[in-house]
């Protein structure tokens, strides 16, 4: 067993111990427990603003990007919106005792499936030391330990936040091992946490296409994950015209860099304002790829099949002019990462034969794929946005941080 | 590319395809095209047992066990057993389509999480030839296209068993590219199946303890699997004296070699007639294996602690004696394998901490663990029991070969 091995082994030991006492927690008490958190990040703000200018210092020195500092960059004003975020998990609904379903066989055995926590959670982020708040709160909340590990150039950022944390934890009477910060910045604690098969019960990457591949590629553990979000707004030929320019727009435009935007704009042939609408999206200042038809239309650049299949992330927007619904379907059945689709129409059959028609995580009518967000969504925050097709698909709040078991409830019963 | 994994891809591919279609084919459709593969198969009786008699001339030529004899055999009764299974499939609640919940959002959005097909599901299964036709009849009725790779000594068997039941799919105009199976025993089709990340949904491995963790170890696909049954039954002090003695009977030895069978049966030191336990379950002609305490009771084997941890799937028994609920509680934790776990007590705030507290897929009260089956939880079927935590637990039917997604439908709302 290499140092990381048993550090994580050792870790995840005492995470299942905290995990089983936290199975049993009321929602009263881990509600006390994250709002006592909140309160000790409030009180702690100089500490933990004092450790990330050590930590930003060291990061300018060593040459970290201008986007990448702005990500480690804790202010009075952000570690309290961290505190808000912790005490806001506290108020949601808490999943765990939830009874899915219930039935009584003619034998009288009563079963129920019961909502459970899953057990013990590892979260593998990158700079942004709020994360460490959120996804422990949201562990504990859901009734499961978490096991956090943060980027290196944010270790005594993310040790003055945890050390907070998990005062509130001990508050409320929970257990500290409930979450808890690896204390290396050594990568093969990342490597042995992927490799905790059995221990550590789900991996949630959260952080840049890097990382989330790389846990993907190397875990033994389930992993909670999105990759990309090609997202697709199909403007039918029966589209509002002013809703489809204000959603087009805003799907692209609002905030480019999150996965919820949208990165291609597939236009009905029969669509009788597409030049108005490229000519829009042109004014916003976003460059546009367009295919041989959308380059008729307006002065853009040629998009080439790799525009098809790129996440942009950024003011950059792929146009492809398709044959009406089947076009779209057929267009996003070969590109699409399975994210957030959306169709713009008046007509409500098309509408609903791409909604059930799209294998997305979401597909939208009439909106902005902007939306596809946690908070959006009435969850009251999100760990993730699931792309892959078990367990839980779209935004991941505390529902999906639980699983269930079977309840038997008999009288006596024998199996013939 | 090897051969096999060009072979994967390309029947995944067309999977894929298939599944996009089966995906929206109606109840009605895909119970059709279930009855019509049930009547195939009894239609084809006489050729399914003449391949199945060269299966089993080989294969006792190659020196197969009685026991994988037994279960490759196939005769009329067995044929039409299976055909009975696939028309009962047809006879399911369908699920998908579904509404999971339904929400508006205060911007008017409208949300709703409806079933929908998981999509590709490969099987990899023995030498029962049932499992093709259970397998994909299963896969099929919850909208997913099935990979079948069944044992090399059922080859004709399968084949025979595949042939009737894709005419039957046919006859009801769905693809039979939904129910494929694997053409060559080469081994390394299994290693392409197991490596088809982004081809194949989920592996379903159905067949003994080698052949679940040779997939689970090597899986880079989703396995949904259960590896051990280590089941206890709890005695509490306040059992009721013949309900103890039939369920502890029931629980061990109705069938010895079910995943539900019970295991390790933990006597409360406050049960008062331990020893007339201990001899109705010797009484049975079952082998008992007892820690210091119930040897001292009755004329038994000592246990050795490789004992808690087996699952003998035999007429072997283990026996602890265990202070109250917190001495079997500690003792489950320590060795159960989360499938299912009973106490029988009087005493329903000791039953009620047990349920809550047993950290496995069925946790029953009262009841034989024998009961622990998809039939008889009302599912109609399964297609295996799940010890893993994410996604489904426990028996799994047509709910468990589905997942969901999110429909949001508005009326022109942007993002502020």
């Amino acid at each position: 067993m290499t140092e990381a091995t048993a550090l994580i082994h050792d870790m995840a030991t005492r995470a299942r111990a905290a995990a089983r006492l936290l199975a049993r927690a009321d929602t009263a008490t881990k509600a006390q427990a994250l709002t006592a958190a909140a309160a000790a990040i409030r009180a702690d703000t100089d500490l933990i603003c004092a450790a990330n200018a050590r930590d930003m210092a060291l990061a300018e020195a060593g040459g970290l990007s201008p986007a990448m500092l702005d990500r480690l960059k804790l202010t009075p004003e952000r570690v309290a919106a961290t505190a808000d975020g912790v005490a806001a998990v506290a108020a949601l609904a808490d999943p765990v005792g939830g009874v899915i379903d219930q039935a009584v066989r003619p034998n009288g055995l009563v079963l129920s499936r019961v909502r459970v926590p899953l057990g013990v959670v590892g979260i593998i982020y990158e700079s942004r030391p709020n994360v460490t708040a959120d996804a422990a709160a949201l562990s504990v909340m859901a009734g499961n330990a978490a096991i956090l590990r943060g980027g290196s150039e944010a270790t005594g950022s993310n040790r003055a936040i945890h050390a907070a944390f998990i005062r509130g934890l001990a508050e409320a009477g929970l257990p500290e091992d409930a979450a808890q910060l690896v204390p290396t910045t050594d990568r093969a604690a990342v490597g042995a946490m992927l490799s905790a098969h059995g221990l550590i019960d789900i991996i949630v990457p959260r952080g840049g296409k890097g990382l989330v591949a790389r846990v993907q590629a190397e875990a033994r553990v389930p992993v909670l994950a999105h990759l990309d979000g090609i997202n697709h707004t199909y403007i039918d030929g029966a589209a509002n015209r002013e809703m489809a320019e204000a959603i087009a727009v805003n799907a692209k435009m609002r905030r480019t860099g999150i996965c919820g935007a949208t990165e291609t704009l597939l236009i009905d042939r029969a669509y009788p304002a597409a030049a108005a609408l490229v000519a829009a999206l042109a004014d916003t200042g976003c460059e546009l790829r367009g295919d041989a038809e959308v380059q008729a239309l307006a002065d853009v650049r040629a998009a080439v099949e790799e525009d098809w299949d790129t996440e942009y992330l950024d003011a950059v927007l792929s146009i492809a002019m398709v044959d009406g619904v089947d076009g779209a379907l057929a267009h996003i059945a070969r590109h699409a990462s399975h994210h957030t689709d959306a169709i713009i129409t008046g007509d409500a059959a098309t509408a609903e034969r791409f909604l059930a028609e799209v294998d997305s995580a979401i597909v939208m009518w009439n909106a902005s794929t902007q939306f596809a967000d946690g908070g959006e969504f009435g969850l009251g925050a999100e760990i993730g946005i699931s792309t892959g097709r078990l367990h839980a698909r779209g935004p991941v709040a505390l529902e999906g941080l639980t699983t269930y078991k079977w309840l038997v409830r008999g009288t006596g019963q024998t199996r013939p």
